[in-house]
């Protein structure tokens, strides 16, 4: 009896697929916009995932396996990761390369000769990459009391992970190699919760501590040795719809000069924003206008509001057992019970 | 000798892990909340990862597979995968409707049938799903002047992922199947820090950029064409914690109607609070209370305090080489060197 | 003709790769830091996920498995769960502490035996986590109107998988077990957007709710009952970069005691802040100095700007379809059309 009603519901499976599948397909078909089929396969996570974890090994040798990296082999391990590195970024480019053709009903001749050179132009830009990273490294380093070792912030800092993706990215994106730059730095924004764009230009010793939260823009240009918190949008102001596609291709994200600091949960937005040279943003600001260079910038504190919060009576607080450490002043604007 | 103390340590496991093993047990056994020894599995995240992918692939044939999807297979391909779909929900959900039948003491007589019809309305629900994702991609392609192409909103934007999950779960959430709505929410905010209740009733044309942040709690309604940005959070007003329980089933969080902008780490709280049809909330803001609509709200620029960071002499900073391209007017709070 | 050019760039290939890998080999040699040849390998993402999902099974009994566990088995699953965490954990901290060796030029005596000591204390303390981690389900239950069930606190809550990885990577710092702790928290942080460091000493009953952007600091002391809302941070005061070095061991982060509530991006910083005991911190706030128990301080509400968006006219507005339920009062600050 059981047994039936089971197959029933088997059955109703096969006598709704139909139509819904039906509807599907009809759907798909009026929206030519993101229509599919017959195309190439886009980067799928996993291959984006996989170049990644190759340049990686190539920019930190000895770092991402869990075998001994010998001295002896480290030429060998370096053009066996190269040479897989250099046939998946052929094959992704390849493939992102046709979609486009495709996408914008060109016909395509030389995708495929270019994304070989491409792919050969960015193995190339790896020695340079590894210096640039070396400087990142020693700015967390630095930046960091609490960090331990080099060791710790190459394998378990996610700022690092984040502008090692990104740079890798930046090099496609000058490239003009579409879509894998993206699908690299929303890999490391998954991880992260740091999105910094791939066009983003970036100097050497930056350093980005805890990140979660951090948004950098298409545009935004960033000097040497600048330190940012979780939470620091560097963004573009809000703009009416009608303007989105005249500001598509307008710097639209702030520069940020050499020696800068933002601290946690600053924003600061405008193509025309520029913040000069070894100045520090305080916590919590909301920036749209430019900052002249050597100047602190600091939210005027905020006015807090105390009050008795009644939980218990005055007496019963004395009673309490645990150490109460309170150093405060009193604050101007509040009183406490 | 060396061999001889390994080894020693080795039967310190064995003769340490009776007792750990035991007081575990015994802890187990006492906690009766959460036994969950001879009950039905949960779901996992393997499962539920599944279960998504499965939908993704017949919500946007062709996006997510690195082998062409031809238009004479998509018929074939899209039953495939909604069998697939549908087996893998069936499993699920008759783990959940088991599980809570235990955990409520009820026998469990009608599981395994009212999950299968549970299923198969999931089943029904997608090719409107897949018309209201549809909007969703338009928006995002409106919404931000970083976008390339719809390919690139579909497979690397985390609003879209997040949205699709949340639209997918919501749909569980109606069927009133226990946990695992939550359980896919949650999987999509691991991997895209965007973090929306399965509960939340969400219009048409919906459009979160970057997205790490944000909060979109149980009871929230949200119109068509609205667009939300980094941080921001929509959620219930503190309650004291006795009040807890009387809240469970109330709406706790804000209405956001139609064509509303709510700018990057704004927090709207509360049951009460409408933000009024074509408003726009700028960033920074706390809102407790009702806006109107069109209405644009703007939290008063906060004063900034400016100093010289004596960090170089000023002779030294006409030196400073990188071009200052300073554009800002004097801020009447503060005054730079 | 086609298969010549292909060829030829395949040939490029083995033209670049013997300079760029020479590069890179040079570049590694002069960088000492990270020098990581013929070194043990460091714990890797995959180890750390394994040994963390371990020992939820041995925290957690029953949940985080596809397949029932049978009472009758318990004991047989938690002693075959315990050996291989046991194995797993020896493996990595050995492998750290050889690293460190290394790192330190120091000669590797008694690695292996203080290793394994180490990874016995860790199996020994289990115990009492389980209970201080049912406190923390009790409390998120308690905690938030949104919970259903035990079951989907233990599965889906980020909060609760952040203080679950925490607790344990806090037992191993205490054990001054290099690295893996750090790499342990980090794993956290990637999936849930929570970054609480190992070294953090939190009491029972914690809960954080949603929880994407929250930091907590090495150096922070929590109480117990206290509960945490997305984005907020307890944090170090700036410094500047050449006392770094001085703060490495001192206590930077603040001191929260029990039962107190700190709301949505709300930030905390310095080692003499302290929060007293049962107060409540609103969201958003910014605080640098100590407030004492039983305490309310709430942001004093920032001023609002309304202006009328006019992006439709008052005639349209009353056409307006759509149910306005605004229910709000005038703000001082702020006229809305």
């Amino acid at each position: 009896m059981k047994e039936n009603k089971v197959s029933d519901k088997r059955r109703d499976l096969s006598k709704v697929m139909p139509t819904v599948v039906q509807r599907i397909i009809t759907s798909c078909s009026m929206e030519k916009c993101f229509q599919h089929l017959d195309a190439t396969p886009i980067p799928a996570r996993d291959a984006v995932a996989g170049a990644i974890q190759h340049a990686r090994r190539l920019l930190f040798p000895g770092y991402f396996t869990q075998s001994v990296l010998a001295s002896s082999n480290l030429e060998y391990c370096l053009k066996k990761d190269m040479t897989a590195l250099y046939n998946a970024l052929v094959k992704q480019i390849i493939f992102t390369a046709q979609h486009d053709c495709m996408r914008l009903e060109q016909f395509c001749v030389q995708c495929e000769e270019s994304s070989r050179t491409k792919a050969l132009q960015f193995i190339q830009a790896l020695p340079n990459l590894r210096e640039v990273l070396a400087t990142d490294v020693y700015a967390a380093m630095e930046g960091d009391p609490a960090a331990k070792s080099f060791d710790e912030v190459i394998t378990s800092y996610p700022g690092l992970f984040a502008i090692t993706v990104q740079r890798l990215a930046h090099v496609l994106y000058k490239l003009k190699v579409p879509q894998l730059p993206r699908a690299m730095t929303e890999y490391a924004h998954s991880f992260t919760g740091i999105d910094i764009h791939p066009g983003a230009r970036i100097g050497n010793s930056f350093f980005i501590d805890h990140g979660t939260g951090v948004v950098i823009g298409e545009t935004t240009e960033i000097g040497h040795r600048v330190r940012l918190y979780q939470g620091v949008t560097l963004g573009a102001l809000s703009m009416p719809k009608e303007a989105v596609e005249r500001f598509r291709d307008k710097k639209r994200h702030p520069t940020i000069e050499d020696d800068v600091i933002i601290y946690s949960n600053t924003t600061i937005l405008g193509g025309d924003t520029v913040i000069g040279a070894r100045s520090t943003i305080g916590g919590n600001a909301w920036i749209t206008e430019s900052v002249p260079p050597d100047t602190k910038v600091y939210l005027k504190k905020p006015e807090l509001i105390y009050s008795a919060s009644g939980r218990r009576s005055p007496s019963e607080k004395h009673k309490n057992k645990m150490m109460f450490r309170f150093k405060g002043k009193r604050n101007a604007a509040g009183s406490y019970s």
